[in-house]
Parts: structure tokens; sequence; C-alpha cells
């Protein structure tokens, strides 16, 4: 470790995506990062136990995978097809030797206005992944997205409905993803957190600013640290007054980030890290 | 009245702004339309006084004026100009014989990240705003806002936190807009709605539909009715059984809508009405 600020810092995969798993596994090595959060598709486009190999072999510890979930669907054919995948996911997760998988629920069918029926079905898979999950010493973490999210992407909206549907289920089964970017409106969210600490659920804490304007179809205007209107450091107290003392990862879902260097973006991203919360 | 299902309905101005006044009002004298929604700007545009004759000359309810607020402020000579505004919005409220003017209550101030600090500013105006508008024979209904608004127009964003504001005040001061678009993802706004119609808090009932993709900005893609993820049936039986018997105004900031002939829009937005809210 080159610099102790970094130590419980992990750069999540999607925030230079531009970067192939070598590429940021070697930006990693030379700039002291020493934990990673991975996405599935470029995992599985590199192949699953090579990318395993490579992070073994270079020390670095994978805090996450991202993602499973999507398990809204009505249609039975569709719902198994979930099912199997996110078994899929959980397998990749033991893989690769991270004990978290994050999951992204789904938003309503087409047509459907039932939200609550929809995170009902959310309900019913995780007590079919949830021991699966357990059986292979993975943990789900349901992330809360945004509400602007709940139509097309995610009908679970809040801390409150996360652990709602979490505290059905053992929490070394299944926990929450605390992410800044989708919660930090929430006035309710910070008594959530420590709600989600005293059961052991907070089983992820993930880094994202909050910019505007939000652009077209509002999924890649993630802000850099320290660009917007959220207090970093006054959420990392709330999770760390609950108890969380894991990694915390960034993860920036961001065109202009996208647009330049890889590694000069994973450089920026560990410096603002610093900067935003080292005490 | 030409339909019996249009009583309650109400043409909010924003949803036809391509018509001018005159126009607006021809145009619900031939749909059996009785009840408008006005906005400042164009009725300053034509004339406060000029406005309210029309409307009333032609049998028209005006059944809010939108909007004031905006009332977050650090710096001293803008507070004192934006309670300046917001007493011209209630006495122009007066004017045209509405006893309801809705607030959107503002975004952070440039560089801040102070949510809470920010409600308080909200609250502290409206200890000087409720009076002014009680003297005037006006109520003001705080709108809760999506959360996707809560940085740069509205940092409220609940029901909930809408009504924690409210009950600082009389109802008959102070209380709350319900528009669908904005609560629509919210578990707990039932049950908020229920608190604000015991308490005699639900100044206004608004509709609007969530579409997706969100537009650039996250302004202008409120959905005509039906057309979305909402389902309008149950919202108006929350407010029901909250006491609510007002009129429904439909809100819509829609770029594809305004491109249209407008008197088209405001029939076919009746006519949406109609098909999903009638028993």
């Amino acid at each position: 470790m080159s610099d102790p600020d970094l130590t419980r810092f992990s750069i999540n995969q999607m925030t230079v995506k531009q970067l192939s798993m070598p590429e940021l596994v070697a930006a990693c090595g030379d700039l002291g990062v020493t934990n990673v959060g991975l996405w599935r598709e470029p995992v599985r486009t590199y192949g699953v136990e090579r990318a395993a190999k490579l992070v073994r072999d270079a020390g670095l510890t994978v805090t996450t995978l991202c993602r499973g979930g999507f398990l809204t669907a009505l249609d039975p054919v569709e719902r198994a097809a979930a099912l199997a995948d996110n078994r899929r996911a959980v397998d990749e997760a033991a893989a690769l030797g991270t004990g978290v998988l994050v999951l992204v629920s789904g938003g309503l069918p087409a047509g459907s206005k039932d939200l609550h029926g929809a995170r009902e079905r959310i309900a019913d898979a995780l007590s079919v992944l949830g021991p699966y999950a357990e059986d292979h010493g993975v943990k789900l973490a349901i992330e809360p997205l945004h509400p602007m999210y709940a139509a097309d992407r995610c009908v679970v909206s809040t801390l409150t409905q996360a652990l709602d549907l979490a505290e059905r289920f053992p929490a070394h089964q299944v926990g929450v993803t605390v992410d800044t970017y989708h919660i930090w409106w929430d006035d309710r969210a910070p008594a959530q957190i420590a709600r989600a600490g005293a059961a052991g659920r907070i089983h992820t804490f993930q880094l994202a600013d909050w910019t505007t304007p939000l652009p077209e179809g509002v999924l890649n205007g993630r802000g850099q640290i320290g660009d917007g209107a959220i207090d970093m450091r006054e959420w990392l107290g709330h999770v760390t007054k609950a108890g969380y003392t894991g990694a915390i990862e960034v993860e920036l879902f961001n065109d202009a980030l996208w647009a330049r260097d890889g590694r000069e973006v994973l450089a920026e991203t560990a410096a603002r890290f610093v900067a935003h919360t080292a005490d």
C-alpha cells in the first residue's frame, strides 16, 4: 500500500470501463489500489476463471460483483430464466472470491402499474436465491435505486423498502447496498443505515456524487466525488456509526469520465476519494 | 357542464401553454371544462386584473395559482426578494379568486450540500408567508417534488417532509399539493395522504403520468394520463378516502404535447381524465 488513506478504497470497474481487465489490474497496482468491484459482463468477456486468476495473482480483493437481480418478471419462463441467471451470478461471485453480489431488483413489467406486486415477486425470488447464495459463501445486497428508476429499472427505491425485503431473510443471506447517489435526498436514510448496521446487513457501501442537469435517460450522469451535492463525509459517518468497517467503492456511470483516459480517471477518483473521506 | 365526469377536472395552464389566455378560456368553454389552474408568468404577461376578469366572465373557477416558493436562498438580499415575490404571488392568487397558491420550495444554494438547513429556511419563510396568505384568503400548498429534483429545484422530496413542514403552521395557512408524478413510487405516500386529509391539509390534487425514458434535465417528460406507470384510480382512491372532494388538476410538462395544437391536447387530456378516473 502506497497510501494508507486508500486502504478502504475500492474502484468499481464501471467507473473506468474503458480499461480492459488487465489494464484495470495494472493501473490498480501502479496506484496502490488494492480493492476492485467487478461487473459480470466484462468479467465474462475476459473469462471468469481467467479474471479470478488475474486479480488473485495481483493481490487484489474483489469487494463486490455487480450485478444480479431483475427479478420482477410476471411471465413464468422469464422468471425461471432470471433465477437461473442469478444462480450463475452467485457462482461467478464465488469463483471471483467475493462475498457480495449486488442486486438491482428490476422495474415494472411492460404495461404493469403494480409496484407492490413487483416487490413481492422479488421476495419470492430471494427465498430461492438466498439459500443458494449462502451455500456458495455469497451474500446478496439489495440495492435501492433512486426513485427516478422505479418504473424501468428498480422498484426498490429506498433503504426502508430494501430492508423491509431483506429482513424476511437471514442477514448472512440478504442485506443491502448503501449507495450515496440513490439515497442522499432521503432524510430517513440515516436511521435506515443504523437499522441495517445493527442487523449486520450493510453488505457494501458505494459512493457517487449528484450532479445536474441529469442526462437523457438519467443513467450516465453520476458525478465524480466532490463535484456535486452530496456530503460524502456525512454518509461515511452514518455507515461508520452503524458499525460498517468494509470497503468503500466508488461507482460512477458517467459519459464524460468514460471519454477520458481510464488510468487518469482512476488516479483522479482515488485522489477525490482521499480528499472527501480522509479525517 | 356538458359532461358530469368533467365536474372535478381542472386543466392546468402549463399542460397547454401554447394557448394564449383567451384561447385557453375559449377552449374550456367549448369543451365544458369549468376549472383551470393558472401560472403566474402567462397571467402577468396578460395582466393580472385582465386575466381575473377574463376567467370570471367566462364562469371559470381558478383552482390554483402556480407557483410561489424558491425559499432556500442563504443570501439575505435574495431571501428578502423571495419573500417579496411570494407576497406578490399571494396578491395575484387573491386577485384571480383562487384560494390556493402552490409552492415549489427551491433547491440547494450553489455550493451547498445542506438539505436540512435548506428545509429549515423554508419553515422560516412560511412563518412569514402563512399569516400573510391567511390575511388574503389564500392557502399555501407545499408541493413535494420527485427526489430527482432535490438538488436544483425542490429540497422537499416526499409528502412526509412536506407535512412535517406544513404541520408547524395552521392547516388554513399551510398544506400540501398531492401530485401523482412526484409521489407514485413512494409506498409511504398513501399513509401520508391519510395524514394530510385528516388534518385538512390536502390543498390540491394533481395528476401526471410517469413515462420513460426521461428527457435531458428531467423537466419536460411528464406523461399524458394513461401513457405511463401510474394507476390514477388508485391515487384518486387514496385522496378520496382521505376526504378530499376538490378539483383534480392535470398538469403536464411535455415537449411533445406542447408541439401539438393546444385545443386538441386539451380535448385529449379531458378525455384521458374521464377514462382514467370515472367510476
